[in-house]
């Protein structure tokens, strides 16, 4: 029988989750929940239901789980622990400084409801996460590294467009490719933030604007970009729409340590993604399928990706892993 | 309390264990187990209790597990369900073929008596396999590729050592790396063996023995060679023991997968080891700590690495991973 998902929210990752449950066939989508009118929401792949965000506690003991496609800054916080109530949840919560706070709040609601709620999936928190603890506790001894990009920040993109003269703008994320080769060949150098990582900004400014003004004013933006090396490009807002409309991303986890004698040993991780929202859709998704095995097995409270064994991710039985990937 | 470990068989791997344990504060290392002379061996790291093989009974209730360091060939085989009769054990066995009719008769021994086994841990078996299996979970449209090297393998080594003439040799396994450039960038191409990997070979020719003849034999063998691009470089004994004493490893799980349109999307996990023993013994020592943990839980039977969420490797509470890993 197919697990029954309900998404929350339908901005880009809420589509990227209604793509990846399509290429899910364990998978029914039974409805998509959002604050908007339900009247006016447009499905962007075949038939869907859309019901307002208020009608979710009908769905009580018809819904799995609840995808939960809201944003970090207030719509996760607010949203998974009512969600938690009446659902078993999982959620791309990425403001890594308040996640003990947040799992917190969610194991509450979780527990007492006899749910299960996976916190902070995704690629970072998520799957770089994973990558850390995996490696740090085969290797002991080591240093870990922790590169982004080449992508698209939003927060930084967000900074440029409040500079004064800044219509539009886009801001990648580059590591640094020379420091990547240096720490693969075996080097363990301490680096300083600007050593690690670019900052490539295309900025479409208001006619008659003062382009080195806008450029000084972003170059020196403390927090953002005060301390990288960061790059200025301006551009045309048809250009803007036309060469920087994807959402790629990506990144490494490296963990270079030391067994017996010296004997250097580099664990490493990458992502290259096209489009990270789709990406980070995909993740929920197959932590939505642990989630609801999870809760069949009768555990209850907030989970992270720590908890789960890759078993649970997966469609097929243990038997076929074994014999196929293992 | 710390976990009270006995090491069964002292060649590279169980010297690789013994080293990690002394990276790891939290085991102690209680005796290691051997099919040799116990009074005649000697510890290659401090002070070691050696014991026979045939004394392990009297560990019984005060080791907590065993860490199997025997081969897969004929050791594991027999010593693995043996000792789950006894103790929780964790292994490296690595005959793929076989793992599930070894994982039958290891669940038997344990599941009888209460015992947890890991078996199959290492990096392929283990952790490659965990990330065949989690990309495979995130990406269900995509192709996979597993790159070995550059790395010794013995069995090539022994089946180069095996042509007549030959008084010593060593092969080393090189993934090409323009293939994986074009999968890094992109394209999911159909490879034949021959376009993903070279062998390389360095050879000590008995005197007067024909080298042309040894280079034919070698290139031209079945199953092992044939298939590939050879080279054959004829060396000194002495440039054998020094330059080529090593055991260095690694490999590359690419997985290159499609969300929503068409997004291409890549995982890549990668390995470049100084040492393989030693990193084995280090995956099969933090698998140790999960083999106590689930036994202590009430768990038992064989288990693999599928099975084990990855908060079970570390020594770290689950709250300090929330805050400092996630």
């Amino acid at each position: 029988m197919a697990i029954k998902v309900g998404i929350v929210g339908y901005g880009n990752l809420g589509k990227g989750v209604q793509q990846a449950i399509a290429q899910n066939p364990d998978f029914e989508l039974v409805a998509i929940f959002t604050r908007r009118e339900p009247q006016q929401m447009a499905s962007l792949l075949g038939e869907a239901k859309f019901e307002h965000i208020s009608a979710a506690d009908a769905y009580i003991g018809v819904i799995d789980v609840m995808i939960m496609c809201g944003g970090s800054a207030t719509d996760l916080p607010e949203q998974t622990p009512v969600m938690a109530r009446m659902f078993n949840t999982v959620d791309s919560f990425d403001t890594h400084a308040n996640i003990p706070a947040f799992f917190d709040v969610v194991d509450a609601a979780a527990k007492e409801n006899g749910k299960v709620s996976v916190i902070s999936t995704g690629w970072d928190p998520g799957l770089f996460s994973l990558n850390r603890l995996l490696a740090q506790s085969i290797l002991p001894e080591g240093t870990d590294y922790t590169f982004w990009g080449k992508g698209v920040s939003q927060g930084h993109s967000d900074a440029i467009r409040r500079v004064p003269g800044v219509k539009g703008g886009v801001q990648y994320t580059i590591p640094v490719q020379e420091v990547i080769e240096r720490i693969r060949s075996g080097e363990t150098p301490e680096l300083a933030t600007r050593e690690k990582h670019l900052r490539e900004c295309y900025v479409v400014a208001e006619e008659n604007a003062n382009q080195e003004e806008i450029r000084q004013a972003i170059v020196s933006m403390p927090n953002y970009f005060s301390d990288y090396d960061t790059t200025v490009n301006f551009i045309t807002e048809e250009q803007l729409r036309e060469e920087h409309g994807e959402m790629p991303h990506g990144g490494f986890v490296i963990r270079s340590g030391i067994t017996g004698q010296g004997k250097r040993q580099i664990i490493e991780f990458g992502l290259k993604l096209d489009s990270n929202p789709e990406f980070t859709a995909s993740v929920l998704v197959a932590y939505a399928r642990a989630v609801v095995r999870m809760s069949s097995e009768g555990q209850k409270g907030a989970k992270t990706v720590f908890d789960v064994p890759f078993s649970y991710l997966s469609p097929k039985s243990a038997e076929e892993l074994r014999r196929d990937l293992l």
